[in-house]
């Protein structure tokens, strides 16, 4: 359950009112709210506390996360000549907070038994903030620049890409187990688009994070009609939001990939009795087959509930390991 | 093309810098925005200048439309209390505005042989405003509402419906014909949820203006899960958005409704020949087969150029009707 931490009082006593990205460069910090709902839920994994602009901060390109509004980009990437502004990234100089944050969360979660997940963006996301300048609801600019300059598109995506595998490297050196890629906004995209202009730099940056023998997660929301294109990806494991049943996701992604997901996060703001019931149909629709992680759709609400979340956790600890879905 | 007429410098003449709800209580204000699309571009029908929120405002549950924003309450839907602030609409009396417009809307489209559709919110749209107080990315409480107040929901869309009813209901009699009812954030929904808690209220409504006789548009955004659902609640055509194919679209849509669509209007920023590629490929997709209206998947953003929009027309016009899906 990614995200978990924002709902839980000691997140906010750690995070306490600066920046998002100060929280992050801060190892101690970083490790203290990864572990967080591990110690608190019991959960199956921890997963990096860290952001998707982190890379391209660290490279210095000019971007804030500004509370309740997301990353915002002072200077946006309008052409070829913001290109340099991405340059390559070197994980022990530019963020050696990051590495030192998972050494310490992995030799914490040990006591727990339990794996941590690194974190990165995928480039199309990545970029769709640096091309808007901010969280969008069109992705009108990013769209643009795609159909209209592929050539410089495709340039900007590898910059992002090579980040996101030094990113996710230098995470997988210091000890995460396994590693999940943001493309959280995709889902905006037709399935020809995400084809030409997004599944080959999507496709690199598995493979690469591949070859460090760690399992990949490939996460997307609205993703409903990728499913087919993002099962090619390389991804053991394609992340499902609620709008796609999990037996009709199966059948798109195919026997080659698990699926994880997919219970609405804003159904976890009502009375328990109604969150089981939809975990249930979450269990019941993932059927009895191996191969699917049972998580959220998105990320947690921060209004929700911790009582309501150790709860869901305990159904499907109890009713999954039944032989439901594990 | 819905919101043609927001790119156009004639409609920002027409509408001023005052509320979007103040131009639609202003007939002839109204009427001429609903008319500089057709004058500019040729298109095959006009659509009423109006909003969602329209019949809620004039029963005065206190909605304003707030520029950039959208619809902002000031006191939200919180319980069966506030059932009471949704008396039945009285066109005649509470926007005899609308009929108006329709009335000069409908004698000017006369000389260009075009017809009007009309316009309204449908109930689960207009009721996530309400209850959420504005526009949301999650629907927390709108889903929370749904599910632990199944009873309250329902009498909450059966007002909204009412009032949808009685809203086309007073533009059909004034010379709509056509209704399209806009249920933009269905599409956040997952299939069962909008089976159980959205489909019966559209499916009463779109009975119900049927019996007028004039044929019906039910359009969505995100909706490629729900189209099957969507083909069953009486509506003549079932809109798309462009994340899925339109031959797909047609598929899950079935034989008995036709479908419209569905350009990714974030590409009519781009130069025309990439846009006329685009609109090609819906042509293509949606086959030869008749039961095509040829639409953008979303309203037109306001910073695109007229002139491509134009060359749009023209080109479906001239495309189109050489036979590809008219």
């Amino acid at each position: 359950m990614r995200q978990a931490g924002r709902s839980l009082p000691e997140y906010r006593a750690a995070r306490g009112s600066g920046s998002i990205l100060a929280s992050i460069a801060q190892p101690d910090v970083a490790a203290e709210i990864t572990l967080q709902p591990v110690r608190r839920y019991g959960v199956d994994a921890a997963i990096l506390f860290s952001d998707i602009v982190v890379p391209v901060h660290a490279v210095g390109f000019g971007v804030e996360v500004e509370p309740g509004r997301g990353p915002v980009v002072a200077q946006p990437f309008r052409g070829a000549g913001d290109l340099a502004r991405l340059r390559p990234l070197e994980p022990e100089v530019d963020l050696p907070y990051v590495a030192e944050t998972v050494t310490l969360a992995v030799g914490e979660l040990a006591s727990f038994g339990v794996p941590l997940i690194g974190f990165a963006g995928a480039p199309f996301t990545v970029a769709s903030y640096l091309v808007e300048g901010g969280p969008s609801r069109t992705f009108a600019r990013t769209k643009s620049l795609m159909h209209t300059e592929p050539g410089l598109w495709a340039e900007l995506l590898d910059r992002l890409a090579d980040m996101s595998v030094a990113f996710l490297g230098a995470q997988v050196a210091a000890g995460a187990a396994a590693v999940q890629l943001f493309d959280s906004w995709a889902g905006c995209l037709s399935p020809s688009d995400y084809e030409r202009f997004v599944l080959p730099t999507t496709r690199r940056v598995l493979a690469e994070i591949g070859r460090t023998g760690v399992p990949t997660i490939l996460f997307g929301v609205g993703t409903g009609e990728l499913l087919p294109l993002m099962a090619t990806a390389g991804a053991d494991v394609v992340g499902v939001d609620w709008r796609v049943p999990l037996h009709e996701a199966r059948r798109r992604v195919g026997p080659g990939c698990a699926v994880q997901g997919n219970l609405d996060p804003a159904l976890c703001l009502a009375p328990f009795d109604l969150v089981a019931a939809e975990a249930r149909s979450v269990l019941e629709a993932a059927g009895a087959e191996p191969g699917h992680v049972f998580n959220l759709g998105h990320g947690v609400l921060p209004e929700t509930d911790p009582g309501i979340l150790g709860a869901l956790v305990d159904l499907v600890h109890t009713e999954g390991r039944a032989g439901v879905s594990r």
